[in-house]
Order: structure tokens, then C-alpha cells, then sequence
């Protein structure tokens, strides 16, 4: 996988919030709940994505780094707390 | 639990767009990818508590009526439907 | 959907744990570590769909009649905490 | 973080398991559905635990030892996928 640019993740992140706003404009049109729900589902799961190539591209970058220079741990502690937020 | 309004939902929408906006800038600003990551958790858990009270408003209207009117399996069934695709 | 039997869940989980002994056997066997992962993943996820039958038979069965008798939005708000804590 | 040892491991996978096993319990026992959601919500949480501290391990032990020999990226892309399919 090639390192994911920020202009990459902003235009990512920039469709989320149309996502967003599309779920909003549902609320505004009454639409059916489920639908709603759906549509809350796909921008939640494009977030996610976001939130994977970022921890991508920080295990290629500054992960790696760290490994290379004997502070590999700390780093993937660090990681790993941050995952275990995103999971819960 | 009141019932939850429209306003309410848009509003909570509202401050998750400005979240990700915030990722954005954070992209920007080369702020480090941990705090991206968790501030991208932190969207996402605004995001996961708007299709809880959509839940909710759903089964004490839409699916209270229906269940009233003999059609609950219906409604439960495809909420739990939404649900699973909301896990996954 | 048909009403789930405790016999079906308690088969879907039987399966789990299954699974979860054969996650520990995998450690045993110096299994590589991303295969371990991929069935720590399919463990949870035949877990989720216990969670969400169990939920879809209390909707039909508690909260259908909690409804009929007035009391609805006391069980659906008590349904949305716990599936709050499942998501987080 | 200590490197976590397959021992500790396989103490937590068996209580994943005994906690399961609690699950079926209170189905025969007829507990009610919200506290047998919750006892699943534990069971889950404490199964993403185990895969957190996998993962965590893979980090410190395969993937630091390929970045040093310049393939990290591979196990990265490899990591993050199983991660995708963990969030999904």
C-alpha cells in the first residue's frame, strides 16, 4: 500500500461530512428511520477506514522510525492504548 | 428517555461535522497521529450515540405502532437487520 | 425471523467457545500471529450475532409486551444503555 | 508493556471461554435478556482484550524485526487489513 497523502485523508474526510450532512437532510425529509441508520453506518464506516490508513501510514512512518532508534515499544503501547479507545 | 427531537439529532450532527473538520485542520497543522486517531474516536463515538437515539425514537414510535397493530416482527426483524450492519 | 430457541443460542455458543479454544490452540502451535487475530475475529463476531438474536427476541417477547401494557419506554431506554455498552 | 506471554494469554482466553459459558447458564436459568446482553458485552470486551494484546505483540516481535530487514511495509499493510476485517 502506498503512504496514503494528507490530501488523501482530507478529501476522505471531506466526504464524511457530506455523509453527515446527507444524514441530516434526511431528518429534515423525514425519512425512514432505517434508512437513517444506514446512511449513519456508511459514514461511520468511511471514518473508520480514515482512522485505519492513518494508523498505517504511522506504523510506516514514525512507528518504524522509533524501531529503528530501540524506542519500537513505547510507541506501539502508545498504539495500542489509543486502538483500545477506538474499539471501546 | 424523552423523546428525542429532530433539532436535537441535527444538532449533535452538526458537532460531529465539526469534528471532522477539526481531523482536517489537525492534518493540516501536522499534529501528531495519535491525537489524530483520537480524535477520530472521538467522531466516531458522537456519530455511534446519534444511531442510538435514532434507535431508540424508532422503536418507541415506528416499531411501538407497529406492534400495536400486529406487524412488530416486521420492524424488529429490520432494525435488527440495520443493527448488524451497524456492527459490521 | 423465527422466534430464537435457548437451544439455537446455546449451540451459536457452544460454536464460540469452540473457536476460543481453538484460538488458544493456535498460540500453542506457534501459530503466526495474524491468523490468530482473523480467528480471535471470527469468535467475536458469531458472539455479536448471539448479541443481536438475544436482543431480537427480547424485542418480540419483553418489549413487545412491555409496549402493549404502557411500560414500552422503559424497557426500549433500558435496551439502548445495553447496547450502548455493547458498542463501547 | 511488558511483552504479554502466550501463559497469559491462554489464562485470558480461558475466561473469555468461562464467561461464554456463564452466558448459556443464564440462559437455562432464564435470566433476563438485558443482563445476558451484558454478560455477552463483558465476554466481547474481554475477547478484544486478547486481540489488542496479540496485536500488540505481533508489533513488538514480527513486525519490528521486518522493518529492520526493510519489509515492514508488507506486515503493516497485512496488520492494518486484519485490523479492518477486526472492525468489520
Amino acid at each position: 500500500m502506498a503512504q496514503v497523502t494528507n490530501e488523501d485523508l482530507k478529501a476522505r474526510l471531506a466526504r464524511v461530512e457530506g455523509q453527515i450532512r446527507g444524514v441530516s437532510k434526511m431528518l429534515d425529509e423525514g425519512k425512514y428511520c432505517i434508512d437513517v441508520l444506514d446512511q449513519i453506518t456508511a459514514a461511520r464506516r468511511a471514518l473508520e477506514k480514515v482512522a485505519l490508513l492513518v494508523m498505517s501510514r504511522h506504523m510506516n512512518s514514525c512507528v518504524k522510525k522509533a524501531m529503528a532508534e530501540g524506542r519500537g515499544e513505547t510507541l506501539t503501547d502508545e498504539l495500542v492504548q489509543s486502538l483500545d479507545k477506538f474499539l471501546r
